[in-house]
């Protein structure tokens, strides 16, 4: 890994917790699967001294790029470019040809909304086209252009993008194409990540099987192996140099061996595209309760979900329970609303309802009021059911506030699901 | 702005993009309350060295307080303890106590788990109560505990708490209370911050405006405003010291008199807050289509929403939005499921069939497929009406990608709802 870089994100929206950082993450997938160890992630506001600091910090440690994200628009606490020139010591010279080019995108945008005053328009439209000398410029997918530099015989190449993800995303695959950044590249090693997925173990199982597999010899060392608790699932994230993917193979056999009833992925799929391949060329249908909604949410984030899922209730009453997912009122007044058998009943009513083939069915308490010391908050009843009379129930505790309880029901249920459509 | 603060989060995981980093932001806030100015947070990988560059950086820039987040699990990849005590200069101890403490809380969590390795528990027992010489404990809320230590002559002060938010949030409270805090924290200002937002205008605008306010003579340089765009609302966080509140009330009053058809809320309200407030006594329900559940899952998100949420249903396919909204399959066939009359027709029958005063109908085309030239992709169809026969519909063009389509949509009906509940 012969190449480090850092990525600067700036603007006070992020650093306050106003937004959260989309860049940061997304630019570090890229860099990796390019073979660049990327060192660190800063951010910053818009103050201009942090911003210097933070690139200077990154030049002192050695690293061969720096991405800087946002700060480049119209107004004036966007100041990126101001201080990435001072940063490499060049003069800013107004681009009067990037000027008129980013005027003619501006006159489109016009058009949407009334009463846009000139003045303000022209004066931003200025700003933007300033361009450190000897830089090149990334043509503006909105309105801000980016910038490539290398910074001559210092160490560092600067790569300046744009905030929002719509429009850094695009550019950072023009700024690839770019010599000086070409130039960086061809140091980089290529490097491997492979994703091992396991659901329903602790955290210290991994631990344990990894040192068990280091004492028979799986040499470790040229891995580089991250667990981590994500969802309710772990993770074990591992980078390796191609030479190493014997060691892996070894690494990848020893986990498989010890965890194959927890083990659900091992090239990289999530539960969520595990489920939706399942589904491929069946239906399936939900009532929900406690996940109001969420559920449903999530198997229709993928595109092309239309395809299997028909559609769901959400049942919060026990009225709306009996009349839109045709649970027996009996059955609630006799086991209570949070039962394994109404969340049966409401896969059964899902399913028959909606006319799916699988039906799910979801009943809890995701607080923070509702629970008694029977059904304390967390307590969730799941049911997923087929046609056929095949059938998967749980009730299951979930830990955390509400969000968490409300999510972590939705990953139950894809596991569910996912053992349900397995091939028997 | 006595004080300034950096925060290092420390994760692979956080850094490689794999879980999105949510303690940052939360201090963020946090320190932004205590008066305390944030400079930088950094994302480094589990790498001692890298930590360690981030440490001496921090200090470098002058921060009296720094606080890390992560870590700190039994596992060899966990080494934040032991960078902070190099960082500081102290050796490590084992705390014997602390190690009793630990174990008596894994001893609980062993009952939730069959065959856990006993050796295992106990070195990664071992390992999490090594503490550096003279640092403060702060006792764990999961297994891991966390550290305040200052480091006399030096100037910061360094927190380290433990990753899972759920751990780092609690023990923070804690960390407060300690003397060493206390100290640093003597010498912050306290700070206001209030927040506008505002729905339906450009950015632009709002930099015209500062730009008239100055130019009419309100101090806005003893005001410190950060405008961002945040899921299709405009949000202008004002931070300042209590002697400027008047200049804050002159830039109100402002903004509000140049904006008063767009700005919902100037007490820091979020859209979801207002609407759930309106709702009170009231009773809805939802029949969405592109959203796919997640318009009921937003409205019930927060807690107590089972008091006016009566249900929802998620109808995708023609057939479900007849079956299942009551929607006139003639309708469908004459203006296309997507079209205003089929939004309307799906918020009235998702207020008959729930039996609710206020329906809300949601149909459009999220893709990445199903666009056409008259009708593409980002086109949604709203309808949100009442009882009494008041409705507020509305035909968007949503820009960006599927998941931008579907949550924005869930956006324009909040503000639609509020706008059909406001007081006439």
């Amino acid at each position: 890994m012969s190449v480090r870089a850092g990525i600067v994100v700036t603007g006070t929206e992020v650093l306050s917790g106003i937004i959260p950082d989309r860049n940061g993450p997304w630019l570090s997938e890229r860099l990796r699967g390019l073979g660049v160890e990327l060192a660190h992630i800063i951010v910053v506001a818009d103050r201009p001294a942090d911003l210097q600091a933070a690139l200077w910090f990154l030049e002192d440690e050695g690293m061969q790029l720096i991405v800087t994200s946002g700060g480049l628009g119209p107004t004036a606490d966007d100041l990126t470019t101001e201080v990435v020139a001072a940063f490499a010591g060049r003069d800013l010279v107004l681009d009067e040809a990037l000027e008129k080019r980013i005027w003619s995108i501006l006159e489109r945008l016009r058009a949407r909304w009334r009463n846009l005053d000139e003045d303000a328009l022209r004066a931003g439209n200025r700003k933007q086209a300033l361009v450190p000398e000897g830089a090149t410029v990334l043509e503006p997918i909105g309105t801000a252009p980016g910038l490539v530099m290398s910074l001559e015989e210092r160490t560092p190449t600067v790569v300046v993008l744009p905030g929002p993800p719509r429009e850094l995303q695009p550019m950072w695959e023009v700024a690839l194409q770019t010599d000086e950044l070409k130039e960086v590249l061809k140091d980089a090693g290529t490097f491997e990540q492979r994703i091992l997925r396991l659901f329903g173990i602790p955290e210290s199982e991994i631990a344990r099987s990894l040192r068990e597999l280091e004492a028979e010899g799986v040499p470790l060392e040229v891995l580089e192996i991250t667990t981590c608790l994500r969802r309710g699932e772990i993770e074990i994230a591992t980078v390796f140099e191609p030479p190493f993917a014997e060691a892996y193979e070894r690494f990848a056999k020893g986990i498989k061996a010890r965890h194959a009833d927890t083990l659900f992925s091992t090239d990289g799929s999530t539960i969520d595209e595990l489920v939706a391949r399942a589904l491929e060329g069946r239906t399936v249908a939900v009532a929900e309760s406690c996940t109001g909604g969420l559920m449903t949410a999530r198997l229709t984030d993928r595109a092309g979900s239309s395809a299997y899922v028909l559609g769901g209730v959400v049942v919060y009453s026990n009225a709306a329970k009996v009349a839109h997912a045709g649970v027996p009122a009996k059955l609630i007044e006799a086991h209570g609303a949070v039962s394994p058998k109404v969340a049966a009943a409401l896969a059964d009513g899902a399913r028959e309802r909606f006319g799916a083939q699988i039906g799910v069915g979801i009943t809890g308490i995701a607080g923070p009021g509702g629970g008694t010391e029977a059904k304390p908050v967390g307590s969730v009843c799941l049911s997923v059911a087929a046609a056929d009379g095949r059938r998967e129930d749980r009730t299951v505790q979930l830990p955390g506030g509400r969000a968490d309880v409300r999510e972590r029901t939705t990953t139950v249920v894809l596991h569910l699901l996912r053992r349900l459509l397995a091939p028997t």
